[in-house]
């Protein structure tokens, strides 16, 4: 059976650019990974359902019908055969605080082998954002994405201890994204 | 069925001023929490079972009846109808360390919605607490006060991932009372 | 039944020196605890079911096979009459992140009452591993101790909500050695 790894790490850390860069120089190797969009396929769950038609009915879905899907896109995920990337959110702001991107029945269901936080200082996250013109309405200072990121900390060690999993950090600093990009591909190397 | 809300918050944040505030506020528009104090509520199955005569001796039960009557307080509130706010400690200072206030058992229980922090910063909790006469014999310095709320965060974004509740934290700063009411009463609405 | 207390600290925080000197502090008063180290006692379980021949074989088992002694072990160490203290790792830092020493299945077997973690300044600690040439090879900086200690720490919280055992922390700060045993042997009383 293959590896399974969750990647995550707040908005605008540059996650995606990390994972692309890894998974193209473990490919040069001959080491793949088949990246996953956990959002992307809990909705192509819920359409072939017949529950939602597009992607804005997602958010407005009843909480117990949500955790349905979520439970039943990582047991389809599971079942999934070679190495796999899960790209998804340890937990998602909203006004009623964090929300666990990770809940106890996703990963009892995933059995994930190791858990990468994508992490760098809140004040390089922030200009990082503050580039970005379609990240505008949420806006947040450098205090929050601090908060943010601890909480997922936090969130990633209750992860290694409820399923066993490794917790990798991995730095995505300005200037630094090769050393990045070396320190995520020998994790899942 | 109604919203289960937990709040939490070291001795002297001023927990329980914001959570009337925010509860007065919410009554003006028509949303009703009914408020519980876990502790109280715990003592009154104990002394209906005739486990206990007075609240002294809660402190002195054995660990596995404290743990049935934990579970059985928490069964009795879940059945509660309508929104409910649970007052508890997320952990008590003990010589033997940090006692968790919301073990697994409890939890399973109760299935939360929302677990909310209030917290400030440790100085500030500082000099709440010399103000405060009956608090005069725990006293601790602010590095301990920042280790509990530190603790507590840490075991919240755990709560998140065991329960998949929402963690939000609320900062109850000097001079600034009446943000945090209504931040607490924007989380409860 | 006796208690059960488990203690963890990261290399080079001195936990034996403070354990050793809790333990014989408590004995002149008569109150016993057995010392197990969950790393030998694991292959000492592993050597009698002709799994390994050595030590070394234990770095290099397939996972399943791992998670099996592990259960075992907590299981056999749980069985173990009177007062034991529980020597083992929060979690090992490893190229693949950090590797939790105490996961679920090890955790729901042994039922702890208190998990002591000792811990002092990242800075200390970096001081005390480069006067050890045994620590040579794995060197790492402050930061990194830094964020292993906080790693632990996070751990430990969700090990005291997944269990409700009490998590203690207990400084191991240099010149204040007595004041580190005082203290670990007050909350082991």
């Amino acid at each position: 059976m293959g590896k399974r790894v969750i990647i995550t790490g707040v908005p605008g850390v540059g996650k995606t650019t990390v994972v692309e860069g890894a998974m193209k120089a473990l490919a040069t190797e001959g080491i793949i990974y088949q990246p996953i969009n956990f959002g992307s396929f809990m909705f192509e769950v819920a359409a072939k359902e017949g529950i939602v038609q597009d992607r804005d009915q997602m958010r407005k879905l009843d909480r117990t019908v949500q955790k349905k899907l979520q439970k039943m896109a990582a047991q389809a995920i599971a079942a999934i055969e070679g190495n796999i990337i899960i790209d998804t959110h340890c937990s998602v702001k909203t006004p009623q605080g964090f929300l666990p991107g990770l809940p106890e029945w996703v990963l009892s269901a995933l059995l994930p082998d190791m858990l990468i936080l994508v992490e760098t200082d809140e004040d390089q996250i922030l200009q990082r954002r503050l580039r970005d013109p379609t990240r505008i309405r949420d806006m947040e200072g450098s205090r929050g994405i601090a908060d943010h990121q601890q909480f997922n900390r936090s969130a990633a060690s209750a992860i290694g201890v409820m399923t066993g999993c490794t917790v990798k950090i991995v730095k995505n600093q300005d200037f630094l994204l090769e050393q990045a990009i070396q320190e995520m591909a020998a994790a899942l190397r």
